[in-house]
């Protein structure tokens, strides 16, 4: 599991006072990047010629995040497709560990020359797991 | 069906070069506040003091979007349940008439001095129904 | 004077319950695209290989927007210099007709080849000029 | 002088792969309740009833910000009048240390319930300069 806290500020939020749902996607974007810098570090994508393109997401807001608010997103569960994986993450209100929201999320590796996912390899599955349990 | 149409900008795309996907959410919100505007007027949900508020997105990211780009936004397909509403939103490409995007939407209205999802009583369901339906 | 209309929406505002001031910046970039489609359609920036850059934005925040605000941004008073070109944007009340914001906006024209500027020669000042005019 | 670092995202930027000047806004706000955090905790504006409204934004874009990028907001040189401050924030590339973009921000502290800015008694001031030179 990986963690990325943020501190909800009022930009955050829309009229209603709290996050905007938009900007729950841009919260778990944050978390995402954060989980795969040392790939991205040490240029292993890039090297692959590989994009990250989230096909589906599929997200519960089951709590509302206000401003001042510390969460923590977790990032868990990757599951291994043919050509796509899925990830768990969720969002964690810090003082009372409360799930605020759970998205499940599936993303392809795209080929950046062909545009085409590529099929998901025993390398590309070793560096995911590597990125979930290294500090 | 209710339709809004949306000019894709540079500013709602990512390093991509294409809409990313929490811009998708302003999009699809930007087509159900435009759907809901004539009850926004009248203040059918103002006198009954109900907030919009949505629960779950389940959305699928099948063609990107790209600058210059003219949308449509269907609404379509509501669903009621005792406290909750569901409905699709599809995003179609103005030339080719191809789906780019689905989402199934989940809202509840919630009563804004109880904070609680209220019973979605028949005069909602006709007044959405009417919204559906009416220019 | 070149007129673009925009409703306002919860989306669009922060926990202090009206637009946040980076958003402000989207609306005013919406309307710099709408009043520049004519040219975008006749592809005369692309065939010129040019860029518009926004090099400095000085924005005065005079009156809160508000959700179902209906506002009009109002473009006017290019001005043109070696490499650069200024124009005045504001934001008027729909209802009021009081300017809520008012802003100067300095651009220039990048050649996309050297990522340089390029002199704003009498043929840019002329498309400008028609852009402004024409419907 | 105050700083908050931030890594660049994709979601940051636009079409032409870098930051949006309306995301510059929203980097320089994110700095800001930095800034003031030690403020909030101890709910020093709340006690005093006093809402931050920024008035004007003046801001420079130097260079461009791209995905990766590690830059640190400089929050500095204050200057109160009667009932405004100004400051000046800076955004400097970590591996260059260039200036980036250079904005002067001026804000008044609106009185919550007469919605009037207040004047900017010494007791305001000290706070700002204590938030500028605590850890």
């Amino acid at each position: 599991m990986k963690v990325t806290s943020i501190r909800i500020r009022g930009y955050h939020c829309d009229a209603y006072g709290h996050v905007n749902n938009a900007r729950f996607l841009e919260l778990l974007e944050e978390a995402r990047w954060k989980f795969l810098e040392p790939a991205v570090r040490e240029r292993f994508f890039e090297t692959e010629k590989l994009l990250f393109v989230v096909v589906n997401i599929n997200i519960a807001f089951k709590r509302p995040l206000l401003p001042h608010q510390l969460i923590h997103i977790h990032i868990k569960d990757l599951t291994y497709n043919n050509r796509s994986v899925s990830m768990i993450q969720e969002i964690i209100d810090d003082r009372s560990s409360v799930v605020c929201s759970r998205a499940e999320i599936q993303f392809v590796l795209l080929d950046s020359i062909t545009q085409k996912p590529v099929p998901i390899s025993d390398e590309i599955k070793a560096k995911f797991e590597q990125l979930l349990t290294d500090d």
